[in-house]
């Protein structure tokens, strides 16, 4: 890039689901120059587009054969299929995807200097996060562009690593039990207080403790609860409670005994 | 109280647990007159009563027939049992138990005034909380009585509500969704980071915006990972890298499922 900055990079991404929306935002907050956007629906294609100011499309024949980077950010099966046709007449560029579980060799074979950009993030279009602390783990087949990448990603975080597929793949499934997880257990409490005419919000203190206090103890540590003391009229009420909700009061006593398991290891 | 402020009531403490050792605290930073605190094990009777300038004891009959105000903090399973004992001789004080899951009518028939006093929280003696933000419900037998927790509890708290034994057991359900399990979710990440020698660090802003984001979206829109898109390649390959954990391996496969299920609802 002599003499230029890196965000004189023109950019393309293919996709345009949530992490790619947050991604091309931040990008182009920072001065990035995004040039083109695809999508498989118009709708999320120049939704994105016009955010960042880029031309669209919802042909992947119709990509710009112009760009000096790549961005591929689909669901990873789609990924996989159509990653020929992806590439088709721009093996020169720079390739990376943002995936957590696909490892970076897919590209081999397929195009000269590629990579991966995972910022291990949960990303919905419909709120903005703050980059700046999202961890962002970097791979690539050449230590130049190992160094072009962390540019790019430090432009937009303070905490960018080097990291193998072998330890994304490790981090993106610690991030499911983390995060998506997680969220699921606030779904089935979200789902409990409709049923019984209560607010969620009433929960928010709980969650935010809940989450500030592994900043400070370990997991195992910070564990509470009817399960963590085994108290067992308190289990056995709150199994009856969820008589009717079978998968809920599969996953209560499943949980439930985990957590003992562990408690008394 | 005519003329006296609620500060001067002279409050004994049964058990001596995360939860009863924070509100105990709470109490005391806000003038609150602890006499007495009793507890099974001299460590933990001992400690909180020096942290709140109040005598001990670890005999249940040595237990102070002089205070206003008994506030029971045990096991469930404990507190049934041992109750009887508990009240013997100080029938004539205001009793309230902290527990989400026990109902108000236990103290029937052995005491006279009673009520519930449930400070809706993760609770760890390790790690101070802020009183202020956290939800205190309250309930008691007479309308008078109502008030003054209500007044004990708006001395610590701003989200002081009156809420009925069925309400509050629905909601200490939910809270162990919230709270319980969600922390279960960050020990199995935790335990897996560990595996694969890498730092349960790289996990927090992930937790942090799981937390945040359900501040403004319902859970079930803030949803993302590979369980939502359905996204098998990854599931798959998540499944065979649990393949040594069995019980983590359950768990994966059928939060997966019910997350696709309530995606697809």
């Amino acid at each position: 890039m002599a003499g230029r900055s890196i965000e004189d990079m023109s950019i393309a991404f293919i996709g345009a689901g949530n992490l790619a929306t947050n991604l091309a935002k931040a990008l182009y907050r920072k001065g990035f120059r995004i040039v083109q956007v695809y999508s498989r629906t118009k709708e999320s294609a120049q939704g994105l587009a016009q955010t960042v100011e880029a031309a669209y499309t919802t042909e992947l024949q119709a990509v710009t054969k112009e760009a000096q980077l790549y961005i591929v950010s689909l669901k990873d099966a789609a990924f996989v299929e159509l990653l020929p046709q992806i590439v088709s007449g721009k093996e020169n560029a720079l390739w990376v995807h943002t995936a957590g579980s696909i490892p970076m060799n897919i590209w081999q074979g397929h195009v000269a200097r590629y990579g991966v950009l995972y910022p291990m993030q949960t990303f919905s279009k419909q709120r903005e996060v703050d980059f700046g602390q999202i961890p962002c783990f970097v791979e690539s087949n050449s230590e130049e562009d190992v160094q072009l990448l962390k540019d790019i990603a430090s432009a937009l975080s303070e905490k960018v690593y080097e990291a193998s597929s072998e330890q994304r793949k490790s981090l993106h499934l610690a991030a499911v039990f983390t995060c998506n997880f997680t969220n699921h257990m606030y779904v089935l409490a979200a789902e409990l207080l409709k049923k019984y005419g209560l607010p969620f919000e009433a929960m928010l203190p709980l969650i935010d403790e809940t989450a500030r206090k592994v900043h400070e103890l370990e997991p195992l540590a910070a564990q509470t609860g009817p399960a963590v003391r085994y108290d067992e009229n308190v289990i056995d009420e709150h199994l009856r409670m969820l008589a009717d909700e079978p998968q809920m009061l599969e996953l209560y006593r499943e949980i439930s005994e985990n957590i003992h398991r562990l408690a008394i290891r």
